[in-house]
This record gives structure tokens, sequence and C-alpha cells, in this order.
């Protein structure tokens, strides 16, 4: 790649398009630290089950071209389905261990396909730096150790969710909420936020803080939770000892619309 | 890396020591079209089954050092285990279809092995080609369709096999056999040659031609044949039609050691 060659510090942004306020903030953070930002767009089929959304996903290909634009992204790569899968195709990425649990065991072959296309993406796009949003906690773990287990060149910078004012996480898929289910997610960040508190005031159980982030989801009238768990920051496997780097994960699905959102939790803010 | 900054093309030899005249003229091929030629000698564990002859495979380091030092090697890659393989390392390649059959039937995970062992050293040595030889005829399969499969930015070129005089393949497991199985093993490289000799003389039943090279085999007092296997030569499967590029494929036992070799079926010389 000429740009690399030129000694320019290239980043990537990776996304499936229906670009919101987290999207851009990934973009803004490149364009900070690097020379040249390119983004992607790709709804990954790969990464969908069966019974998913990948039909339904949402496409806003003209308003995410102008917001990038805006934002002074110099490269965009945008490439057919055909393109990273053409007929043949029967490579993939087995996903580093930390994959297995929580959305591993709830969409299985998910991240199989998330760590095989971001894997392609990184050799297509050989950047020096690609960006991802903590609000795909899993994810940014996932493609963390498959970096460092495959040894790709490419440094992974992991940046904070961005939210509505209320609190809920953006999130392409809030966009298929309705009136009544939008008002019922924002017990999401609110079981976060308290589980927060619960931990700062000493709370270190982590049945204890996961239970009443339930009571609190259920009060809110989310009756079907995927999961909700308190595991450590980095392995997500669960706690061993009770002052571990600690992160709280939810997802849920309120109506149709599966939903998902994280915490670390900190002794201080 | 510097060196692709500087615009240098680069060639890869990737081995697992052992060198014989096979791997050297892999190195020759390299060091013709390359500015820079590297090489990596790594005995990969991953692609060993638990019965098989990691421990005892040859190591004879400081003499290949001097071979790769005699024609010219820039750099040598030569990695502790722990390096590649790290506490926690958990991310592997599902190898592309082409590695089902044949050795993927004789070794289960060895292909797994491979690949992701050669995607890795694609990543920390970003060479321009790589340069692999056709004895391993499905290796070779295995490498490019993972390449193309995964978008590595890289070229795989293939160079023949290289013999002893009397015909026998070089391999570092060939220091195994006792002097009765080294005249035994010729049948291998003389069944391919008869196999060759009957295509072209029109004979384009696979099942005959397999028969042929196992009554070969067989004569030799070879009793111990993993395969043999008229294939087409670009996905290994069964051929189609009788005018389909073809392979044959042959691995056998020969007292305790474990050779393969091949042969590309073709009208002409």
């Amino acid at each position: 790649m000429d740009l690399k060659r030129a000694g320019k510090r290239i980043g990537l942004v990776p996304t499936m398009g229906a670009l919101h306020e987290g999207h851009l903030s990934l973009v803004r953070a490149a364009r900070e630290t690097c020379d040249v930002v390119a983004a992607s767009i790709f709804v990954n089929p790969t990464q969908f089950g069966p019974t998913e959304d990948l039909d339904q996903y949402p496409r806003t290909f003209e308003q995410d071209l102008r917001a990038l634009a805006e934002l002074g992204v110099e490269l965009l790569y945008h490439p057919p389905s055909e393109e990273i899968y053409p007929p043949g195709f029967s490579t993939f990425v087995v996903p580093p261990r930390v994959a297995n649990d929580l959305e591993g065991q709830c969409r299985p072959g998910h991240f199989r396909g998330v760590a095989t296309v971001v894997l392609k993406l990184f050799q297509i796009l050989p950047a020096d730096v690609a960006f991802l949003g903590r609000k795909d906690y899993q994810q940014c773990l996932v493609v963390k150790d498959m970096v460092r287990d495959l040894q790709v060149p490419i440094q992974i910078q992991i940046c904070p969710t961005i939210r509505e004012q209320d609190g809920l996480a953006m999130s392409s898929r809030n966009r298929y909420l309705q009136s009544r289910e939008r008002s019922q997610a924002l017990a999401i960040s609110e079981s976060l936020q308290e589980a927060m508190s619960d931990y700062q005031a000493g709370e270190r159980d982590p049945t204890m803080l996961e239970l009443r982030a339930k009571e609190k989801l259920a009060a809110a009238g989310i009756d079907h939770v995927d999961y909700v768990a308190v595991r450590c920051a980095t392995t997500l496997e669960p706690l061993s000892r009770p002052d571990q780097p600690a992160v709280m994960l939810i997802a849920v699905k309120v109506g149709t619309t599966r939903l998902i959102d994280n915490q670390l939790l900190t002794a201080q803010d």
C-alpha cells in the first residue's frame, strides 16, 4: 500500500454502516491520531445467525457517506458480499477462548464470522490502528486476542460507549424500538449504573450485583434476558477474586430487538 | 517493516529446518526474484499429531544456518515455541476445504496447525512472495486457498519437487530410513513415473492408475499405504471429467517413516 510506504499512519474504523454518533466518535478518534482515516461499511452475513436480522439490518448508505465525508474520511471500503465471500470460500478463523461464553453461547457462530471478516479487513486495509467501540465489549476482546494470537501487525484502540442523553447506548438497532420499548430499554443502562453505584459502595458479590440488575430489568417489563453477568474484565471468565477488574455485561430482547450493553466496574469513577 | 517501506521485494521461505536441497532450491528461487530473502525455521508443534514425530523431528540448526548464510539469506526467523504459542493462545485457522481429504483424513488437525502457523508467519514477516515446494502438494493448495480466502497480501510461488538422483523426493524424514527401507521407498517415485507414462499413453481411469501404483508399492514390500489417489489438481476432489488437470498423490509408511510424494499427470511432459 503506497500510503503505508510513504510512512503515513493509517487508522481504520470497521463498521456495518447505519452509522450513529458511536461510529462517528470512532472516526473522530482516528482523525485525531492518524494521517489517513479509512472506514469500511460491510454488513457481514457470516456473523448473523439463520434466524437473525441480516435482511432487516438497517442500511443507510447515502447518509453514511455524507457523514464520513464531513469528517474527512479519505478511504471508504464498501465491498459487495461476493468480494468478501466468493464461490469456494471456505477458510475461517476459530476465535479465541474469550469468544466462547455470553454472546458466543447466545449467537453460535457469531464470533467466528466476526473474527474472519475482521481478519480479512485487516489484510485488505493494512492499517496501523483500528478503532472499536466498547459497547461491543466481548467483540473488542475477541478482536484484541485474535490480533495478539495471530500476530496481526495492527494496534486495537477501544473507545468509550456513546450514549443517548438518557443513557441508552447508541446502536444501529435502536431504530427498531417502538416508543414503549424505547422507554423499557432505558432499564439496561440504568441497571448498569446501579451496579456501578453498588460496586463503588462496596458490593463485590457478582451474584448479588447480577440479581439486582435482573430485578430492575424485570421491573421495567423486560422479560427476555439472555444474560446479566459480572465477569473478569479481560478474560470474561467468572471472577476468581473480588479485587479483579470486573465488567457487567447485559444482553436482552426488548420486543423483538436484541440489545447489549456493559459497564466496567471500578472502585472510583 | 522498513524494508517494505523502502520498496524492496521480500521473499520468504518458511521451513521446519533440517534443510535439504529441496529447501535450498526455494531459497535460490527467492534469491533470483527478490531483493531480500527471509527464511524461517520453526518446528511447529500444532501440526504434529500426538503419536507423530515432533520430538524426533530432525534438528540441524548449525548446518541450516551455514547453508542459508552461503546462499545470502538476509533474515532468519527462528522463534522459540512460546513466542508463537504463548500462554492463552487460542485462535486458530480452519483451513480451506481442500484440506479435508487425504492428509486431512490421515493427520487430523495437521492442516489446522499448518494454516495457523503459516498465517502467523505471513503477519510477522510481511513478505511479498512466499516459496513453497510442490512435494507437499496438498499443503501448497491449503496455503494458496487460505491466502485467497483471507486476502492475505502475499503471492504464493510453488516450486518443483527436488529429488535424489534415483528419484526419491527429498524430505527431512528420509534420514530416518534404514538401508533396506531406502530401497523400498524408491517404489513411490517409480509408481508415480509409471502412472505418468500410463497417463501419457492414454490411460485416464483413476481407479486403474491407482491400482497399478498400489501393486508396485506392494511388490516393493510397502504394506502400509495411507492413500494412492488420482484427483483434480486444483480441488483434490475426485475427477469429474477425464480431461481435468490431474495429480496422483501417494502417502505410505516405510517401516516407521511416513513419506509422501505426488506427480501432476499431464498429456505431455
